[in-house]
């Protein structure tokens, strides 16, 4: 039936069936060991994946494992990494960071910004140091990075309670497992790569026999060893510390007062004139790492897919990054699964289910898999929806996107009751926690961009240019300052934490199941996409505002003009104004299926002409124009504003030059949305 | 209707309506006055294509001017370029060349290959001197650019008689206006620039604010100046050249021995050790360069695109290149447009016509277009024919395409009878002039293949991926070794020229017009797209079985396997095979319109997913891996064959290396190919 539509009814039979004991359960199973990417926890995760997509009563049409031969980076099980003068408890390691055994005297190098080496060095000589910092501010790998110019050997970093238990700290019992708070043996750990996908293996997909570049010619990762440590060591290294109180901001939650380093600890201290030394005995190695995927064929147009996906692998038992999502996808292809087993529903479009690998090292499974199919994803996918951690914490939806991804997400919240409240949506709920004045649709929550590569979103908004979002539950910004909640990326994200502080009973997994099941619904059934051109319209419309204030007098003075881009967002807001009309007054139900089509195509396709592969030379598998990772820290278009802050430093006119090339790749690329907008011939 | 299909009584309607004489009278009006780029003849050429898209009652549904701002070159004329010792007999230039006045002894260089300049610094002190080349074997500005590291300050190039008129030269009887050779006096011009496309908008669509690079960036263009000759010139400053006589090879039709110069003139010669001098005045400048596009809308499928273009500037009158391809467009655009006008036509699909600017000065027009279009084109676009000399002469067929072409092309010209040959059919007389064996398909006319960037369908084939076909009436090449036809980029190409010796009575004209037309109909009406993607597999198979036997052993020693190779071109041509059958096998008329339209999707962007935009870091503008230039001839995949060649020659570890790399590139482009022709789920 050709003019199959999204029918209410199953949507509220999904949300009924959608049950928060099984998302427990799903995530008991999934945390019972370990399962960093590649280990043996990490294989019984890909065969629970395939057990339960392979189910005939509740499976998908198809599921099988994608395998890639990826770079990893492990520390050495019979020598564990060390820094002496503390010991530590657990052995932790920042991936991608070179081995090595450094030593030297300490110094508290705050977050590793350049601005906080720039500042250090003019109160220390640097050369030979080993600096401290804490996470925050700065990438991780950054924080290496920013630090060798000035001479230092080696880089620690730990999580300040500040950043991460609201200033709590010393007394036991105000940290897990009495509170959601991190204990002082806690380490972070993560990848310190600042590149997305198996950096062996740039574009191309890591098979077996595939090129791969010389590991000495990886760039972006740390030159010096670097090694995280848990605050209870860090603590003890800070507080001996001499030299020169730092700064203010510098302060953590040490009741100390955190000095630069004499180089080195105060004379009075018990460490003395001691070095701190690192034995960093971390290796790269290439690793199988599996995919898993399962497919639901769509029934209308099986060739336009809808993509849901997230990462499997943790740095340890991983609760709630990733499992609290890999639960909820469980959950929803148990829901889907069982009604297209029983005959009761097959969507109009397919839908693919992804279970990457190896996200933690760098969203590798993800971007391995755009790399192997780029031209059927390019061709074929409607959008991808990411749940990576599904709940934070249980006050309010957090949700990213696309623009013209902000409608549907708005119907899907509407229906789903928010956890806990029983007569307020998780809409209602939304826009109490954050909202904003939108001039098409007034008082509306408060929509995310997806501007970095914060998850597996990454390859498909920036490499693919799909039409992306990311949902999860998170916090009350007011009740706490945590970066992100204590026992991320730390052995102690269990089980246990998750169902004890992050979401007993289960009841924002269930919300987030249903509104992103809701979500991919509406995507895989609607006859005409739910994706809503002139909000992206709106975004695109600020974006130029904002340019148009900050640039345009400092440009004419350079005979830069700013009017190509400002008539190609016209274009672009009267020709999704146009298509959006069309659609709105349109009975598509009884228009011939291509017409349908002609107009799917259109909201479909709208990402992709604004990929650029040439617009960031720079930036790694960056090529979306509107939503490239940007330093310039401006809410407008990333190319532009990095591109006027580097000639604004420089004042450089080879660099406004690069800011006039820059604004043409930019017009060119909205006029060309544009006119994939308008009636097509 | 949904299901509307190719109408046969229509295409023989339309066959019995192309008019040998209108196309004549076209040719006569196109030709009138010279309407190189951006002149006033160019403006006048303009306004009739105008009025002829406009007219109410043959012309098309809509028609419109599309401008560019771009970097063409002229000579001055106030002071027209002089090369002194000769006097030149009209003031034809070498677009690009350089300005300037270099003065030297004379040397001959053949063709001004880099094993010419070679062969010649070996006999003779090249620095200071001033060379004389013959058009052909090299690129037009590649002699210059050969030329400038030997030190070399100037370089003449002419059209020796041995490579244009069959040899013949002496007697004027034998030459136009009483053949169809070329006179002593014609001059060949050319653009001397090796990109196409404007070149200070790499990318970018020319528009008035579009960023230009500096005009000193430019590449590719002569380092020195360079002018082209007549051989009448070239005869006088060749046979009272010193030195020793040149090789065999570089002898041509002059009545004397071709001596490489003392360097200089031989003593006894009237010259004696006079220099020579040029006197260049060329200048670039920008100018506003028009295409007029014209469209069909396309009543079931409108966001699909036939695009049918060509050329309409020429060097001088042009009336072979372009004006006979430009009179066959206009001949099919009145029978079309007339039966759209009357209401008893309209295609399936949108067609849509470009009269392309500037192309003579490198593909301007058609790859600006491409670059501002480049979404809704990359999109929607189903084919592109390009017909730029419609007729070199009247002995057969000849095409060039991707392969999936051939099947169409096939069709169509059994369905037109061959000029002057009634019961012949164009397809029977061309395989008697050019076959091949085909394993799928028995013996068949032999298609060429578009792996250069020799008219305007490059930006189609190798930027954007679109399935492409250049089509023309040649030579019977055993009654002729002329380059191309004798009076090419001369100011002999005029009407009467074309009319008297080229074709007279049209017929081939007529013939190509209904060839091309039809395929036009083909394309733009079949409910199934008449591409056929398994001819596709069977050059991928030729490639590979070329590659394997060159490259195998000599990889494997050095660990580089050809295995993923193999295996991505057997994916395809099993996926091909497949999808064939499935076509074959359906009855795709009583499908639902979305499978039909599934099909044909993968048939319409097949050769999409063949493009790289990183595959050829050092080519501007090729991204197709299948069918790039390349300069090792051999007929296999272009960029293995350069990296190989490279390597070899080198024998460096890094040129292997990117041997390797270039086979992971175009082995993933042929599995990602190969998939978007699988099951889409
Ligand atoms: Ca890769
Ligand atoms: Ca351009
Ligand atoms: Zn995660
Ligand atoms: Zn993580
Ligand atoms: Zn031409
Ligand atoms: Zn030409």
């Amino acid at each position: 039936d050709v003019t199959k539509d999204v029918d209410e009814s199953l949507i509220e039979k999904f949300l009924s069936e959608v049950d928060n004991i099984q998302i427990q359960e799903n995530l008991r199973e999934l945390t019972k060991v370990p399962h960093m990417a590649t280990t043996k926890g990490d294989e019984q995760t890909v065969q629970l994946m395939l057990k339960r997509w392979q189910d005939p009563e509740t499976g998908l049409d198809k599921a099988w494992r994608e395998e890639y031969l990826v770079y990893l980076s492990f520390p050495d099980p019979k020598n564990p990494n060390k820094v002496t003068v503390v010991n530590q408890s657990d052995i932790p390691y920042a991936a991608y960071s070179p081995a090595g055994h450094p030593k030297g005297k300490l110094v508290y190098a705050n977050q590793g910004k350049p601005s906080d080496y720039q500042l250090l060095n003019q109160k220390v000589d640097l050369r030979g140091t080993i600096a401290i910092t804490r996470y925050g501010g700065a990438g991780r790998g950054a924080k290496a990075i920013n630090a060798a110019p000035y001479g230092v050997i080696g880089v620690l970093v730990y999580t300040d309670p500040l950043d991460i238990n609201d200033g709590l700290m010393s007394d036991t019992n105000e940290t897990y497992p009495h509170s959601w708070y991190l204990p002082p043996s806690g380490v972070e750990r993560g990848s310190f790569n600042g590149q997305y996908g198996d950096m062996l293996t740039p574009y191309l997909a890591a098979k077996d026999d595939t090129y791969r570049i010389p590991v000495e010619n990886i760039t972006g990762i740390p030159p010096i060893p670097i090694q995280p440590i848990g605050y209870e060591d860090a603590y003890i290294l800070i507080c001996a510390l001499g030299g020169e109180a730092a700064p203010e901001s510098w302060q953590g939650a040490f009741n100390c007062t955190y000095n630069f380093g004499g180089p080195g600890f105060k004379p009075t201290s018990a460490f003395a004139d001691s070095d701190v030394k690192l034995d960093i005995f971390n290796s790269g190695s290439l690793k199988n790492s599996s995919n898993v995927m399962g497919v639901i064929r769509g029934s209308v147009e099986p060739d336009r897919y809808v993509i849901y996906g997230n990462h499997r692998d943790s740095w340890v038992h991983g609760a709630i990054d990733p499992s609290s999502g890999t639960s909820v996808m469980l959950e929803l292809t148990r829901v889907l699964g069982r009604m297209v087993k029983q005959g009761k529903w097959r969507p109009r479009r397919s839908i693919i289910f992804g279970s990457w690998g190896a996200e933690e090292f760098g969203l590798i499974g993800s971007a391995e898999y755009t790399e192997q199919y780029f031209a059927k994803l390019s061709e074929r996918t409607v959008a991808y929806i990411n749940v990576d951690i599904a709940v934070f914490a249980n006050a309010t939806l957090r949700a990213s996107g696309m623009p013209s991804v902000q409608d549907v997400i708005f119907t899907a919240a509407k229906q789903v009751a928010a956890p806990g409240l029983d007569s307020t949506s998780v809409y209602d709920n939304w826009i109490r926690y954050s909202n904003r004045t939108s001039p098409n649709n007034g008082i509306i929550p408060k929509l995310g961009f997806l501007t970095g590569a914060g998850s597996d979103y990454a390859a498909f908004v920036h490499y693919l240019g799909i039409t992306s979002m990311d949902i999860s539950y998170t916090y009350d910004r007011s009740k706490t300052n945590a970066r992100i909640y204590p026992a991320y990326h730390t052995a102690y994200d269990t089980f246990e934490y998750a169902s004890k502080f992050i979401d007993p009973g289960f009841l924002s997994h269930q919300a987030i199941a249903r509104t992103a099941g809701n979500v991919l619904i509406r995507l895989a059934d609607s006859l005409v996409l739910p994706l809503k051109c002139s909000d992206y319209a709106e975004t695109l419309d600020e974006y130029l505002n904002t340019a148009v204030s900050l640039y345009e007098n400092q440009l004419k003075d350079r005979e830069i003009s700013m009017e190509p881009l400002k008539h190609a967002v016209a274009s672009f807001r009267s020709a999704a104004a146009h298509l959006d009309h069309v659609i709105r007054t349109s009975d598509l139900r009884n228009e011939t299926p291509l017409q349908v089509r002609k107009i799917n195509d259109q909201l479909m396709l709208l990402d992709r002409a604004f990929l650029d592969p040439l617009a960031f030379p720079d930036k790694y598998a960056y090529r979306h124009v509107i939503w490239a990772s940007s330093s310039a820290g401006k809410a407008t278009f990333p190319g532009l504003a990095d591109a006027y802050a580097n000639a604004e430093l420089s004042n450089d006119s080879q660099d406004w030059e690069k800011v006039h090339y820059h604004l043409s790749v930019l017009s060119q690329a909205i006029e060309g949305a544009a006119q994939t907008l308008q009636d097509v011939i």
